[in-house]
């Protein structure tokens, strides 16, 4: 199984120990992106893994370069073009103060890029699995027009490809998100989250509407009934939290596979760095599909994968499935030496 | 509303990483001290802020400026004469280890300083509030001048008065802080803390005697209405603290105005930076009285102001007045993205 | 009372921050080794100590004798020769990722050295009290000889000998352990742990199987019984641990002492540094013992010493009695000023 | 007098200990811009000073807000809007290692912002003394109006203006700049840096062409003499670089008053932070200038202030006076105890 | 193009900051070793680099493939076995204090590996050039082993070989060093550094003795044509250094090609790291000869190379070619912006 | 050789990095004052050195102690009493910027403690050689009963005594110092330094005014000689610093010893810490008499141990003697490996 993805790689800079952003003397350097962080998790999980992106040909660009190949993520075709990396600061948040995320991603190199004539068959062609987010379409009207056609080619290739809805309000709005991102959805084979989407009953009532944030079983299962029902998903899958405090959270899973509907058990846990969370609950998730895991352990290690990753800096799962499948199945947690 | 506070600027001076003092390699600089932190604070709420205080002219006292600047504190009352700066050693405790001081503030500046022939109605002539706290005559016998003057002077002038008693056991005796302080009541309007004051009955017991440190409402509104029959203050605050262990603690408050004793509510958190949260419980206190919030809401934000100091690293509540309400009304500590 | 303790010094390094040994650019420098925590630790207690071991002669070696030292530690046993130190890689685990150890220590100056004519008489003569582990043998064939060496001249001297079986299973396998352990145990005066030890039952059935790691009081009063009936013991003891998370556990534990077992409180902490801890009850088990505490306290200061340490950064209880009883006699954690 | 300069304020990340960017894992934070860093140089030897400029309203512009003001720079006429605070990073060279600029100031709230309505007479009207650079021009059409505006204003006022030529090749062409700063010329009265700027003679060549970048006394008098022949400067200044290696440099300058040119000492000397070296010997100057030093006086000052900077983390001279007295008068360098 | 190097892998482990290492309380963490050192340089210039050793299959050896990966040189042949990596503590000198080292190298993975059954001709089949080092022999008989295999295979295989003497006195003797790599000297195309090597005349003398290490041109000619006669080399190369002081050295190079021996520039400079510059010089003249430059140019581009690696941080030089001819042809040295 | 000297100690609070003390956020914690210095570095020598001095007993005496310890020296003479360490603020100077010291050593323990009944026979009886500089009377009216009784009593005892004359003009005047220290002179065996001295001739001129910081042997040579005429010294030493800037110094020293002065040769160094370089001298020189060193041998050993310390951070000569050799001897300065 080769997988790729394609989307923005974000230079992270978040200031030490707690400081706040007003207040620190310095940063300390990481990079994400939605879909890296993907690739870099399921690359430390030993899976072949590819992303297509747009980096300045400078020593920023260089250095997130070095982060990939570090973590044995291929960059070959990576396009050195454009001016600017995408660059969020992150001011950690601990206790009562939650984390805070300033996005300094516009004009990025990636979002200004015109992929018109982007030969993206040529890209994807020596891959079998592409992993998409909702974040790409919301940066840039090129990177709509990337969306497409890389939806469109991926389903020509035969690709297996999983869409995280991952929706960020401070990018665009709920609604032209809902309307973009419903359009997706007859190209993607592996859906993860659920919002927005449309999901309207023959009333035009959405049906997600008063859904709680952490639905029950039966909610949950209905919603993926009549999601399946219309675009007859190979998964759906939806990770749900329980903040606590900003050093305390919980988390579970919804699975929907084989017109069933899995829930995993509810893991708690104290958070080191809260963010690329839900990406190491997709890499989870890819990791166990690609395995060919029953669904009862899919959903499971999903939710291990992205508990597990709470626990590491940055915003990739840096660790092995030996410590996912460890934690998932009554890890002892006591030194090991 | 423009405020100005009295009192003694510290140097802080914590190893870093929860080291301890004697085997750390470095200290961590802050600045502090009770009532300029609450100066401080008020500041980062968008109140018009001013210090008076003695620091050395020399570079400590520069760096010490600088700090109360950064914070759009107004420095010019200040006056560089003397020799040092009062400093004191924070080792930062965690778990089953607590937090420790060791005092270095023995012939400061401010406490040597000969305050006779101070000009005390051209410092405080233009401001509308003064804050003052029972550390100062604590110092020297020429801080308890300083205060006396100060009292006199800010009754004549109109200015409203807050005063938090702070009693510090290394730095005095319980008799002598309760006679000093207690002479003090009749010129004080927002009483802050309710120890160490006379209050006897007309049996010569003490009312708060055998009360907990924990009261419950009763004992409490009891003993606030008892003050409040001597002094007539405008209101009597205090916070109440339940040390679970060195770095989670629970707050809430009880606040008399108007006749009536209200109380807030509990407030379970994480500890990062442990001191500074009492001043930040003054801060919210007087911001919310100069806002003229009702009471209810004057004794939740106090105590939110207070429990989210205790998130921020420093002596001080660096944050705004939307991030504490937030925190006050159901807080959600998920990441802001 | 003076002590001395026999074992391998090791050097830790650790990535600082909770980061994982694989992406770290430093490592936090720190000295320790099960015998020579318990030596510092004490010391810090004011007990006079000795450690006999061997560090190469080099500043690595150098930086190991200026640890001990400042800690008042008398080195002067101590012989310089081979080639290099123990050494040991510590990924301090938090939250659901446990800490793990890279063990670096074979072909150490002090497993390689030939003890075969050490005076150890010569070495020991002065003390009282002698304090050897379970790790020692395990090192090198040469550690074997200095073991039965030490055991057999201790006895000869009339001293005290403190035992900690200790067992590591990346050392040496679980049945060699037993063999050898159980040879030493009738030099032994005060047992700490009781695996791996042979206690086999008249059918040859082991009294310990099927025992709880966290056994009853009634289990475990059972299995000190049996053991006591064939060593006679000055006292053994154990502490049980509940691993709530890799910064959460609980202690507590058992002391069997004049025929009777003894069980201490069971107190709940955050970890700061989990390395010593059981060290930490040996040290604090042994100056009970030396100061001739009560049975009810011996068992409660050891397991108040232990948790004390992992507030403590380091492998060592750097800290004092008075602490260790503040926190055994309802510590209130709240900041000392 | 009142000092007011116009200009983007620069958030300056540069890897610590002379690491590179492509392998850095942090980057300490400082704020520049050479117009702020006039500013704060001018405020740090007493001077009155304010900054106009527009930084985002986010906790990267408040952080940049904290750094003026601890400055003792006013930030009153500083307008909160936009996006992004314009970015750069910089790799500290050392020995045969020059030092690298990255810029990431493009789109920033400065160069966006629309003056079209802005009242900068309301602005500049209670200040003496305006100071402006050749990179604002650079930086987008609505700097360039800004520019043309304040010119304009700042002569109706009959404030006196500095101008630093401050030409950046990454920011512009030679040919366009060239254009542009000469068309401000007539409004200038100090100017500093003579490139790039129209010298033609009569015959059509540029009067510089051939100067050496570090010319004799003549042809540096000759040159500015036929600058002042067409513009009637009230001072022309330029300081020279000799460039040993990245941390070993020398400077001197000449100054052109009252119709005569001024030649400095030549100052050799280590460095410890190469940017802001330009700005502190504009400060510097103007400082000179402000006091009525006599010219000799003026252009050693003026090179002083420079040298000194270079020995000051930052890009601003955080020193005073008598400091760079010191250091023009034969200063001893041995320590001051 | 493609180049292969064989030999060990080092963790090297220094203070920061020029401390201690017997005071130091953290260690910098950088990998390195003499040819490790080399195929990092040349991928950080482009070339298609892998290296072959051994590494402990722990995070430490995970470690060490992060960093070579992130530099762009393939891993895949390198076998994880074995039970330690070698290390090496390298205390930073700096003015009057020279650097030293401490190795603790033995018993490692690459040294303790058994090559007799290796598939060294399978390794090398695909790449053009070998690089080795006279470290290698000196770790281990395994190591002597592996040695001879590789220059046979090389040869065999048409390779192109490059070996540097790189004698270490800390390793082993001066005469065997000399006896056993001057057998190696027929399988060798690219010497570097001529000692320790047998050059006897007809009389049995050595004809190096008495010269200089820091050769005149006539007497390092006359060496050169002497070693040519005898093995035919396609070029031999050493460069001279000049040690001022621990931070301040000379570089000058002797390149014999083409039956002519050439001689660089002499390059002062100061020096931020010191380990890995004579791999850079090796790094530098592979290259150079890879790419045809001509033989003036080839030397002066080695010494380049080596004096740009001196103001690097680690062992490597991780720079671009256009620096390095930047600095060769007159580099300015100015900051760049 | 049994070594005591009788001192303050002093925790000594330096920014990182060059910064400034004003804009800095943490300090480096060392501790030094001249004389234990001194001891600490003979100590490192092997020899057995003790100091005497008054430390208050909270973590900041205790940090000091383990200092000590670590550096082998005995504290045991040590008076653990009132209520402050003596600290100073070192802003390190670099380049163009002079270092910078901050007292705040005013009220010490040691300066504070009243030494009247203080049973000093006991303290030195079983010391060969004592140590004392002109700091100590600067201190307080105790401390110069303290030296008085120092000088007295060592005296008696049949001690050499070495005395550095240390003038701090932030202490004290110049005038005050000549009279007491020159009251000192007839107790003195080593006098290191010779301002400020009496020394006039019969018509009352100061025989060393007019003398240059840095004389020529001439003019040393009949200082000496007329100071030797008068008190008969064992050895009279001092060094001499040409001060190129903040961290490039030259030094050589001059030595009277059996009724002829040597001159050293002079050494050019750059500077990493430059404090304790005086005391290295005197440790050095100390040493040297105590190994009965020639004369000329002596001189140089003193000024390399002060060379040596330069390039070692903190405040004393944490080497050997064979690195001080090494290094008087023509050292390479090159890697040592």
């Amino acid at each position: 199984m080769r997988f790729i993805t394609i989307g923005e790689l974000l230079m992270r800079l978040s200031p030490p120990n707690y400081e706040k952003i007003r207040t620190t003397n310095s940063f300390i350097v990481n990079f994400g992106g939605a879909e890296a962080n993907v690739a870099v998790s399921l690359a430390n999980l030993g899976v072949d893994c590819s992303v297509f992106t747009v980096v300045p040909n400078n020593d920023i660009g260089k250095s997130a370069m070095r982060y990939l190949k570090a973590n044995d993520v291929h960059t070959s075709p990576i396009i050195f073009a454009g001016e600017r990396m995408g660059t969020y600061y992150l001011e950690e948040g601990i206790s009562v103060r939650a984390s805070q995320v300033i996005y300094d991603r516009k004009y990025s190199a990636f979002a200004e890029y015109d992929y018109t004539d982007l030969d993206l068959t040529g890209i994807l062609k020596d891959y079998d699995w592409l992993h998409l987010s909702g974040i790409t379409p919301a940066l840039s009207n090129n990177c709509k027009i990337l969306m497409e056609k890389a939806l469109v080619v991926a389903k020509r290739l035969g690709m297996t490809v999983s869409f995280d809805c991952n929706f960020r309000s401070k990018l665009w709005g709920f609604e032209e998100a809902r309307d973009i991102l419903s359009r997706y959805m007859p190209y993607v084979d592996v859906l993860i989250g659920i919002e927005p989407l449309h999901l309207v009953d023959e009333n035009g009532h959405d049906i997600k509407d008063g859904m709680s944030m952490q639905p029950s079983y039966e909610d949950q299962d209905r919603v993926f009934q009549e999601l399946d029902k219309r675009y007859h998903f190979k998964a759906i899958a939806r990770h749900v939290r329980y903040v606590h405090s900003s050093n305390s959270n919980s988390l579970k899973a919804y699975l929907f596979f084989g017109g069933k509907t899995y829930e995993s058990q509810l893991m708690t846990f104290n958070i080191l760095d809260r963010v690329g969370g839900g990406d190491a609950f997709s890499s989870g998730l890819i990791y166990a599909l690609m395995e060919g895991m029953p669904p009862e352990e899919t959903v499971n290690f999903a939710v291990a994968s992205s508990v597990m990753k709470h626990a590491i800096r940055g915003d990739t799962n840096i660790t092995d499935k030996e410590s996912i499948m460890r934690l998932m199945n009554n890890n002892s947690f006591e030194i090991q030496r």
